[in-house]
């Protein structure tokens, strides 16, 4: 399939300088109009070896201005990266909106490898594919260009540039050893790139081939196309999402129908949670020294008592093990990436334990609610968190979600509670009265987020907390006993 | 020395109830006064083994706001932190400012780890304390509050607690292996211990010795350090930087009296440059196998050449391994921190080559001359230059510095140039004419950097550049003959 594309386009010297001279203020004028745009522009630059990537890439730098161009290589994982999910260092390298981003290889980098290798998986291909797709789709309905493309030559070309680069490249064994592996696997590469394409090629983030035999040929064909990505986000014709699928629908109130209990006796809390803390700290490094790692989520009414049962929990992990990330307003670095930029982040090194109170699910409760977001932003989360947790649970991940639930009077007792203790008051502003006038609306926000993210891989807990003493057992309790499950004890 | 601090003063539980009371609410309204404080405030909380340092700081979490504070540990080294020296990882670390940020050991914990090693080093040890000293004046003098706290036992107590948690941790044995190794060293520790104190105890970075036998005692004195250091910056009264220093006396003009080549014939350029960048393709791979990075700074008159520059020795650095970063005006999460850590994040790993188009040195050239900095920091910013480059030096990186100098008639040719040709336009707006208003004092600014900032390990390279090719071969030259010399060829 790829073959359609060689030599559908030759440009004459004449037509290389006469196309370069327009481009060139072209680009210059984009850029600096891109440049307030909300968000990046991604250009994945793969293809065959020899195509000359690096080289289309600096003779771009010729051209346009690099300080809005970042370029990022993901050749050598480092065991910050190793120890978490693929896509951690995807986003890790995600530039802020107006930039824009050459990832070379970009995310088909390991997915194409593995299936070179002889024992390559058409499931795991598959996958990877379908992940890339995935992936691709969430940052362009939030705003990300992504443009993908494909550099390719003839086999018979290859040969031809190989045989030169190892001519001149005669002090390293190491190229003359990658050139002919990669000639070697020539007819394998492209197969997984034919398939890459017609897996992966759509509005969302489109495939460009570029024939590169030709040097005048392929450099006015890679600028036109960054051109193209750029208009296409100033002209606004990227592809929306849409509200279409917001329902109307009500989900099961399971709030109202959970049980609190009354008040744990302080003895048998003291003892309980003792024992508990002293349970868990092995648990712990056990998991630490396995390379498993835990998120714990923690998420619930305004003075539903997260920070008491986080500091019980702080009680068990140790400092070195653990950190406690709390979540409020993004910063501008932030708002300039897609909203879960900022949770990727956290993701814990291999054995750590990254606890969150308030979490990536504000998308759909305060971003919702106080109208940050709009509908068609705030709706796509609920899909996009599930895929996130199940990007960590592929990990081998341990995430647990707390919900921690009060009755509306016990709220309102804490909130008078709070206005009374001098240390206390800061705990308590005219925003939390605020959101206490829309507890209805967040309660029927809740239901829908539970409905939709507890999925099998991350469940919801939801825990009563009426009772503050037998809440914190009970998150303790399922610290524990999930702690114990992934260590198959 | 350290036995002075040991019960000095026992508070009741009655004294102990009032005094929380009072530091509750003292210590909450701090937090949100310090909460718009221009920087962090540092706690470098270390000590004996068992003291109880996590407990003072969960403890603090209670009584807090956990949202405005920050906890570090530095006990695991990850691959990315040991490729660079060994302070990256504390400016990593870094809270914004108008955060508390508590950093377990700190920078002293492996000054002291090597002193308890067999084969000790007392002019390491010295040298690691003097590193520690001038580092923490440097954040102070930029108005971080850095207090440290030593956690003091007795050597009975430090036994009597080891055994509880012996019994009590039956399950690992790690634990009595850490327990029984810091009980033998007991004496060794607070001997390094009062020798850190001594050297680097001082108005910048005080020490605070806690004796943490009694509970109560504890709590109250951990909190009233935190308060305290809140309170001095809220209150203005941390160390300044004196401008006393601040010379009239003129430099020697280097500048002037740099001869300026006529232009290099287009053949010999051609040949010259393609050999240069195959020469210079081996030596980087071979560095990159040696793990010696190189940091590549220009800096130069506006219209200088430095893109050009740059761009041709991208000819030779191969994507993978380098890197470069143009240096604009700084984001708020960057002002928020001292002006060198958005430095710092750019130190490459090990191996791989970082550029810099502009540099820190904007810290004495736009930020002193379009007053942005007052006289008091900028001033300062040579001595920190010169720090932050040793630190390179001696971590082995290769450090080069290019200043492309054009006499005063060339850029003023090169800036009507740029404004006729339609795609250099964006390359001169009505800033580089202002600029150039300053050229003047720029020179007088250029002259004193070379003078504060040449050194043996960092030497300035002032290229003369009205010879856009010449100036290209010198710097491509002077990268190899410096990868060779660092190669040891």
């Amino acid at each position: 399939m790829l073959e359609s594309f060689e030599k559908t386009e030759i440009i004459s010297k004449s037509q290389y300088t006469e196309e370069l001279n327009k481009l060139r203020t072209q680009l210059i004028d984009a850029q600096y109009e891109f440049k307030k745009y909300k968000r990046p522009m991604i250009v994945i630059l793969t293809g065959l070896d020899g195509a000359g990537k690096g080289e289309l890439v600096n003779f771009m730098a010729d051209i346009m201005d690099t300080r809005l161009i970042e370029t990022s290589t993901f050749w050598q994982e480092t065991d910050e990266e190793r120890e978490r999910p693929y896509y951690f260092r995807f986003w890790n390298a995600m530039p802020v909106g107006g930039k824009l981003g050459i990832y070379f290889n970009g995310w088909y980098e390991k997915t194409i490898r593995r299936a070179l290798d002889n024992n390559d998986d058409p499931v795991a291909f598959a996958k990877g594919l379908e992940e890339a797709a995935d992936f691709e789709k969430m940052l362009a309905l939030d705003g990300t260009v992504i443009v993908k493309v494909w550099a390719h030559i003839t086999k018979k070309e290859q040969k031809k540039r190989h045989e030169k680069l190892i001519k001149k490249e005669k002090h390293s064994e190491e190229i003359t050893k990658r050139a002919l592996w990669y000639f070697s696997k020539y007819e394998k590469i492209t197969e997984c790139a034919e398939a890459a394409y017609k897996a992966t090629h759509n509005e969302f983030a489109p495939w460009e081939v570029i024939d590169c035999t030709d040097r005048r040929t392929r450099e006015i064909r890679f600028l036109r196309i960054i051109l193209d990505g750029m208009n296409r986000a100033l002209q606004e014709t990227l592809p929306k999402s849409s509200t279409e699928n917001l329902s109307k629908l009500t989900f099961p109130n399971v709030l109202d129908s959970l049980k609190q209990d009354k008040e744990t006796d302080q003895k048998v809390y003291r003892k309980e949670l003792d024992e508990l803390v002293e349970e868990i700290k092995p648990l712990t490094w056990e998991a630490y020294q396995k390379g498993i790692s835990t998120m714990i989520v923690f998420e619930g009414w305004d003075a539903a008592g997260k920070g008491g049962c986080i500091r019980r929990l702080l009680r068990a992990f140790d400092m070195r093990l653990s950190k406690v990330t709390s979540i409020a307003a993004p910063s501008s670095e932030e708002l300039s990436r897609h909203y879960l930029w900022r949770f990727w982040r956290h993701v814990p090194r291999a054995g750590h334990i990254a606890i969150f109170d308030r979490s990536w699910y504000g998308r759909v409760l305060v971003e919702r609610l106080e109208n940050i977001t709009p509908p068609s932003d705030w709706f796509r989360g609920y899909s996009e968190i599930n895929s996130f947790e199940k990007h960590l649970s592929d990990r081998g991940v341990l995430l647990l979600k707390f919900f921690l639930h009060i009755t509306d009077e016990e709220q309102l007792a804490r909130f008078k509670e709070r206005q009374e203790i001098p240390w206390k008051q800061h705990k308590i502003t005219d925003e939390d009265w605020r959101n206490r006038e829309k507890n209805d609306q967040y309660k029927d926000a809740y239901n829908e987020m539970f409905f939709k993210t507890s999925t099998k891989y991350a469940p919801w807990s939801i825990i009563p907390a009426n009772d503050k003493k037998g809440a914190r057992i009970e998150v303790l309790k399922n610290v524990q006993v999930n702690l114990k499950r992934i260590l198959g004890k």
